[in-house]
């Protein structure tokens, strides 16, 4: 027995919504942001901590990403010279969703390794 | 004038944010998702919501967000016949984050059509 299904209004997607998992679901962008919420790291540590991808990937996506404005570059004059990446207020702006969503990830999705 | 770059602590990056843009990440999932926020959806509304996506690919995606206990498929009897696509209480647990993704891209991801 089911009930009769009504007539919907007719709805559009959310631009913001396409645009959000069109930048962050591109392999790496949302996993690099959200290693950066612990603070800054260099290029090697970054490439440590998310594994799996390799130096010239890393290179091209923390390009994208500092030219999006999300995270900064900062090079020390060193010696030793050292480069250090950094979200910018556009990337820590970030961190409420991104809490949000491995939470449900948590509890909704289930770990597959 | 750059200050000295400290030494951080090794870090992993986390599982959950990991397997969330693996998932939501994958064309159009997200999206589909988002589009159920303001309730069900029969396919035809879906499409056409969406725009740009393919009836094989939508189905496709469906399928996989049906089997994620996302979303859920419901006939009605009719006459006439109807399908009707809706968020489970898991897809539904998603909404405050994608809330927060869509604010935070319309502040900070620039509009690019």
């Amino acid at each position: 027995m089911t009930t009769p299904i009504e007539i919907h209004e007719p709805r559009a997607c959310d631009g913001a919504i396409v645009r959000a998992f069109g930048f962050l679901g591109k392999r790496w962008n949302g996993v690099i942001l959200s290693t950066l919420i612990d603070g800054p790291a260099g290029f090697s540590e970054l490439r440590r901590a998310i594994g799996g991808i390799s130096d010239s990937v890393l290179s091209e996506r923390l390009t994208e990403l500092t030219g999006a404005t999300l995270v900064e570059r900062r090079v020390a004059d060193g010696p030793p010279v050292a480069v250090e990446y950094s979200l910018t207020p556009a990337g820590l702006a970030l961190v409420p969703a991104m809490r949000e969503l491995a939470t449900w990830a948590r509890e909704n999705l289930p770990a597959t390794d």
